[in-house]
């Protein structure tokens, strides 16, 4: 497939929520360096993981629409609940590649499990959606995939109790469960948990795999650009705005969040009406 | 004044973020119960404590257009963040009565303070609007107000943490300064907090005096109703539809948390899209 170099210079575009898509934002910069991003975080309407498919769907739909207009080449769901509520929509809807971050997890997971018992963890909509349990079993249809929904993990991230003891016990009675069961694998189903990845990772144990979908997310993301000629060869000219953040409200805030997480220096947010779109 | 009876019939309308607001509508049945109220929560943009000035008026303003469609006599705007950030615009915009939860809890605070050392704990945008240090200055220019943000309170509220030791740890965590202080009134400046107001009262010992502002504004929309002569003066008919609820998402969901706070039986709620009006 040949690509002219205007397209293969194009950003990809990349929506969340609000900031937990930062983390898998953050892993493209990492693994394909040459891509410039046009990031959106729904900051004024977050969170998602408490909504409704309904009012999830429509929500996405205005975002991709915003990011059509910044003339992305493709588009990354770098949110769980939007990749489990929205995506088979979204992607009948347009004509460039999108991708969500729920299959790339679900894959993993389901490639390095041994005793076949995988857990997942995330919001009330991605755990009640059952979609990681769903690409899971086409994948392995023998695999045993306990979810468990954590509503104060976001919280507590966003409230920065990322090394607490109050999140420690918060965790130990999400978790125990899962560990009850016996998993030896457990997906990271939402873009805040790789930010308490430590005390996930202490209180399951050494013996269980954590997935991030983040860092799968954006190899898929290599792949799937390559696969279609539309990588960017070579480096986006110095002083080109290399990486973009808008949000729907709150740029300075975001800002200073996005830079506690990101250390490519953020150099703007800018806020626009997103029900605009 | 001469009021119709039918204007004297028509329903107070009540609008939050979400849930919250739940606590001041249950006043107001408790106070006046002989009006009908229409409730609007907005459960598809919930939470607005943490979200911008321009947004959450923006959202307020699409509410009080939503309610006017309702022939509502008055609006109550049941959520601090909103009462906080809107209410000096839309009173300039609306021809009928519409009062916050802000003035007659800092009104009341003003008054019972002792020492007048006052406390106030609320979300951010509350917090960091000052609006109730403003308030309480007109009244005591002497007061010392201190405010304290609590972000955590209403997920743990909501994740139904309302007894419990990590509710105990993070409350003991915000109000230490609080206690350090030697405040002797504390106002519960967003509608959750009533729902763990035996915890915070623990903590902060019985010396201290506990303000809510769901309590202050039902008295106060009593008042207000009486003197624009505007009170029902018979409980509607049997058959009637007194309380009617409406949300902008989930609203199965928003009924059974609904009916755990307010044990009048609510009978439906309906989901509305907010963005339209």
């Amino acid at each position: 497939m040949i690509q002219s170099k205007e397209l293969q210079g194009a950003a990809v575009g990349v929506f969340d929520s609000g900031v937990g898509g930062l983390t898998v934002a953050r892993e493209i910069m990492r693994q394909i360096p040459n891509e410039k991003i046009v990031y959106f975080g729904d900051t004024a309407r977050v969170p998602y993981g408490s909504k409704s498919q309904d009012t999830v769907t429509r929500y996405s739909r205005q975002i991709v629409r915003f990011l059509r207009t910044q003339d992305v080449k493709a588009i990354v769901v770098a949110c769980n609940t939007a990749s489990a509520y929205a995506l088979d929509s979204l992607e009948k809807e347009i004509d460039i590649p999108i991708i969500g971050v729920v299959k790339p997890g679900a894959r993993v997971a389901a490639e390095v499990t041994r005793n076949g018992k995988i857990g997942v963890i995330g919001t009330e909509g991605t755990i009640g959606s059952q979609i990681y349990t769903d690409f899971i079993h086409n994948i392995n249809p023998d695999a045993k995939v306990t979810g468990k929904a954590c509503p104060l993990f976001v919280p507590l991230v966003e409230e920065g109790l990322l090394q607490d003891p109050v999140t420690d016990e918060i965790a130990s009675r999400y978790l125990t469960e899962l560990i009850d069961i016996g998993i030896d694998t457990l997906i990271l189903g939402c873009t805040h948990y790789p930010l308490i990845r430590s005390t996930v990772g202490r209180i399951m144990g050494e013996e269980v795999t954590l997935v991030n979908p983040a860092y799968e997310t954006a190899a898929e993301l290599k792949k799937l650009l390559t696969d279609c000629n539309l990588l960017n060869p070579q480096a986006p000219a110095l002083g080109d705005n290399k990486y973009k953040f808008y949000v729907s409200d709150g740029a300075e805030k975001f800002k200073r969040f996005a830079n506690s997480i990101i250390k490519y220096g953020i150099l703007s947010a800018k806020t626009i009406q997103i029900e605009e779109y």
